[in-house]
């Protein structure tokens, strides 16, 4: 395994395609699909939980509907198992709420042909808490 | 390699020696020790770099000298090759400017019995970009 030269538009069209689940409630629970059932870790406002089953759980708790998103920037970098290590910043509306600032890290790492999400930190309001 | 257990203290602690070395102008060039000479990576404000004397350059070309930072959160995961990747928040001032927010992930990996620097990715005042 090497690095993957096309780690640049990797992480830019994942991150297109998961928020684009994420963001519609409709279809939100299926971005448990891009984790994996043992392997993936989720940090979600610091409370860490591991797997899919407990990620889709968690996923399914959140009960805002509609989320207004806007991406500000995506930093991608190969990693040497062939993944790919993805930062995003950006602002996030959920519902009528007010925008709040938002950081998500995502590890993606290559299974048979495909990525999934080793690894996400999810953190909200980052900029109003220091 | 197996998921270690400490990866919290180990985040933690490296976060708190990492900017104690970054921090102090007299010091800051010492922070190419936590990076590999080829396998490191650095995305410092959206400039990707490889390698520590190529980080070297970029650290040494920093212009201000004391830097004031608060950290706000630490995110750490374990990685299943015994590393860590961690997710840093905070707020810093650089001499007299005004204080920015800041984003910093690190994933730091094992080799021969201590921990280097294998991805960085570094984000200035991202609470005014969006």
């Amino acid at each position: 395994m090497a690095l993957n030269p096309q780690y640049e538009d990797i992480g830019k069209g994942f991150v297109q395609q998961y928020y684009a689940i994420f963001d519609d409630p409709e279809n939100r629970a299926n971005v448990v699909n891009f984790y994996s059932a043992t392997d993936s870790f989720m940090t979600f406002e610091g409370h860490q939980i591991q797997g899919a089953p407990k990620i889709l759980e968690k996923v399914q708790s959140l009960s805002f509907q509609k989320i207004t998103r806007v991406i500000t920037t995506v930093d991608s970098q190969p990693t040497f198992d062939g993944g790919v290590l993805i930062n995003v910043l950006g602002r996030l509306q959920c519902d009528d709420d007010p925008p709040h600032a938002f950081s998500q890290v995502f590890v993606l790492k290559t299974n048979a042909g495909t990525y999934f999400v080793a690894h996400d930190i999810f953190r909200l309001n980052i900029h109003n808490s220091a």
